[in-house]
């Protein structure tokens, strides 16, 4: 079949898989000759309407030679068949992209006005239906960081967040609990130690998380070492009822859409701005049924809040926006002036994780101390009696092994237990002085695990052997390496090099003791 | 040749011409078997880092299926190839884009920090060595806009787009004039009038200008329907030793290439910020070596700037920003309520042009009186004695022909005059009622001739047959639409059907007078 005119100026063409991986935006392929090129005025980055039965898409257009394509068809990149539900040789019909009247509000967003709830609608909903670019979502998300969207609007863009993807809700319970912790400080893996217990006491935690956004890794990206995240709807519901809890990936369940394409951005660009923060978390809350939300906000020179004032302001804004969303919201301020744990990265974290929940000797004693912190925190919550009794509690729990035994049947109930995969790649960094360690870079380090492949590849990461206020002789080892590939273990290694000081070292004092 | 591993983590490939235009952003292909892949961890949207002898690009990347590419082989899009000024089979080099330090910069504005000297070279220097992708391109100028560039900063933006590309000077003269419009009054296209009359004067005008930003023609575009506007350095430099004037696309001269690079993303997203306005304005000025400019700022409720107040501020900042930059600058601000010329797209706005160069009768008496007036601001400017005195001579200029003559000279000098196509598709739009027009959407205006093709389309756009204040019965036509394909023109139309009102009529009065 060949290209054909419509009446009302739209053309049909066959379409071809082209084979390009051209990630989330959807880009469609037109030859240079093609008539509809000529007779639409279509050039390359032209915006372009595909329609084929029910399912519509908007797509950038590139423009190939003719050895690329036969005559009559448009070739569509792999995310642009998926969106359109379409087969190989399907007819689909295609004309201009339509004018986005949202794209009014982000102007004027971007010339610093206020926006309302129907335009932050309005935008949520062409986003999350795939209608704007990457380069409009760029701009979105970088003209509202900085403080630059107020209370009201971060009601709105959560409620439509909320709006733009599915529900649960959990019939038969008044509460419903969950935590976040805004992150920023490598190794922090709290979550699913916090779930075991709080769900091994009775309380309903259905746990969706998120994938990393600028750190080495999520939650989601370490339970994926260790189970199935990925769940349909229905298998979470089953989950939750048979355990009290489950530990998945929100973004497998179409919870807040528009936030998941929105992260891709914030990741490229490296921003995490704090409406969209505040909007982020909360939605996906929202989305999955949670009543009452506790927020971890870690402060620390080196992480995303850098100072108790900013750390209150974040919590004030995070109940006053959940209040405003109808959930109950407590905020508790930590200590972000250091890594916890010893593993940075899926595997690695999820190792620390284990250790912990099986009361291993070598389990990493900050990492524990913190979970049963938390873990008081929601007991408290949700039970009243204060902080003491609480954590006597969560302690007795986990010593017991009701939480080993609480986070197996969530993991059985996923799936099972997956085996921990070994990187391809390790290596020791020594100290190469003598010294105290005064301070580590949270930030650097994160980077440093990044640039080793973390989180995209699971086992790569670090696992920490000092930390601060530990001394190092020469070949004390300061760090494990791990990596999937030779190229990012060179590409880490070479980072550390120009950084060094990511690591402050303290010289030793002469008398002092060792 | 395949695949090769260097000892450093890099890789070698053959480059093949794949045969896609992805517009300006660099794409790279690489096979989803490639070694390179598995090894480097790379994956779709990747930035690679590609050299070829001594040319170095960075790219982003697609992966592709098997069938389209031969192992051992990479392939480029077209502006990758041109960039890379690669040859198909040649052998190019891939690793791990390098961190690119001025993001850093970048994040630290998208959150709200004010850019040093030295942190703006660095953005605006990796934005013209094609190192920032499109998302990086749009969040930098999304955050720039609304007022969020001080002054100190847009005169450090201003240097560094000076400082990215070639300079002009013209040794022996000692002023050098040049104008520019803010623009966003349909078919008010004085540039070409003003420097044939200020030129044949004896004052040097070498004009460059860019094209259209989100207007339906820039001054390139219409000069580009009348001759030729792509010239080299060395022939401008001749154009204007010869008459003392020309009429160029800045473009191709590489004067703050920055400026181009984003100008493509402004368009795109459709925005055009009040610093980077300046930036951009002046570092083409001062690039082209110009020693007094004179800014033409229209104020009506439908175009850029909507009040005298804006006006005035937009003016100071004009001037407070070409002083720190070493040059003078004079504002006028003008009447932008209503379209000026009939005719609204490059070739229409050209016939405009003639028709007042060649005192024709039926010449748009707007366009001329306005070209006059600017003109006199020049003459004063250049020569002092006055705007009445100034004003004069413009007009003895216009009316002896010798504008007319100049106009001519500097065409024949660019290459001569090219005949004006006609546009194939042609509709005329009745008004419909009776009445008096009390306002005409300038915005809107701009916008149906952009539907109809204008600028990319040069036949396409619009002749008003009215204007404010005239009076108009069912069948009195209000405008020619002209389109160069038949989808234009549907869409252009269809977007009139729904948008009427950008003609704002009166109902007729009884008793009236016609």
């Amino acid at each position: 079949m060949s290209e054909q005119q419509l009446p009302d100026g739209e053309y049909t063409l066959n379409v071809v898989d082209i084979g390009i991986d051209t990630h989330q935006e959807p880009v469609a392929f037109l030859r240079e000759d093609s008539h509809v090129c000529s007779a639409e005025g279509f050039s390359a980055n032209t915006r372009i309407e595909l329609t084929a039965g029910s399912h519509r898409i908007l797509a950038t257009l590139n423009i190939v030679d003719r050895s690329l394509l036969p005559q009559g068809h448009v070739g569509l990149s792999k995310i642009a068949m998926a969106q359109l539900d379409a087969e190989p040789g399907e007819v689909v019909t295609i004309g201009h992209a339509p004018v986005l009247e949202s794209l009014a509000a982000l102007r004027k967003k971007i010339y610093g006005g206020v926006l309302s709830d129907n335009e932050l609608n309005a935008i949520i909903g062409d986003i999350s239906s795939h209608q704007y670019r990457d380069i409009e979502i760029a701009s979105f998300l970088s003209v509202c960081a900085g403080n630059r969207l107020n209370t009201a609007e971060i009601v709105s863009l959560t409620n439509a967040m909320v709006h733009s993807g599915k529900r649960l809700n959990w019939p038969g319970h008044d509460k419903v609990f969950d935590k976040h912790c805004i992150g920023g400080v490598p190794g922090y893996r709290t979550t699913p130690l916090v779930v075991s217990i709080v769900s091994a006491a009775g309380h309903l935690m259905p746990k969706t998380s998120s994938r990393a956004i600028t750190s080495p890794a999520g939650t989601a990206d370490t339970m994926d070492t260790l189970t199935q995240v990925n769940l349909h709807l229905e298998e979470i519901r089953q989950v939750v009822n048979t355990t009290g809890a489950c530990l998945v990936w929100g973004g497998a369940v179409n919870l807040s859409p528009a936030d998941d394409l929105m992260i891709r951005i914030e990741h490229a660009l490296d921003i995490d701005g704090e409406g969209q923060l505040v909007a982020s978390v909360l939605s996906k809350k929202i989305a999955a049924g949670s009543t009452h939300v506790l927020i971890d906000i870690p402060v620390g020179e080196t992480v995303k809040v850098r100072s108790q004032a900013a750390g209150r302001r974040l919590a004030a804004l995070f109940v006053k926006v959940g209040q405003a969303c109808g959930i109950t919201v407590r905020c508790v301020l930590t200590d972000g002036s250091r890594p916890v744990g010893h593993g940075i990265g899926p595997v690695e974290e999820a190792r620390d994780l284990l250790a912990v929940l099986q009361c291993q000797p070598g389990a990493p004693r900050d990492l524990r101390e913190r979970s049963l912190a938390l873990a008081a925190q929601l007991l408290d919550f949700a039970e009243g009696g204060g902080l003491t009794a609480a954590r006597e509690k969560a302690v007795a729990i986990l010593e017991s092994g009701d939480a080993w035994q609480q986070f197996q049947r969530i993991i059985q109930a996923q799936g099972g237990l997956k085996p921990l995969p070994e990187a391809g790649f390790q290596y020791q960094q020594p100290a190469g002085v003598c010294g105290r360690i005064a301070a580590i870079d949270n930030r650097r380090l994160a980077r440093l695990a990044k640039l080793a492949g973390a989180p995209f590849s699971p086992s790569a990461g670090l696992r920490l052997n000092v930390n601060v206020g530990d001394r190092v002789e020469p070949d004390t080892v300061l760090f494990s390496l791990f990596s999937e590939t030779r190229g990012e273990q060179h590409y880490a290694l070479e980072y550390y090099a120009g950084n060094r000081d990511m690591f402050r070292l303290q010289a030793a004092q002469e008398g002092e003791s060792p």
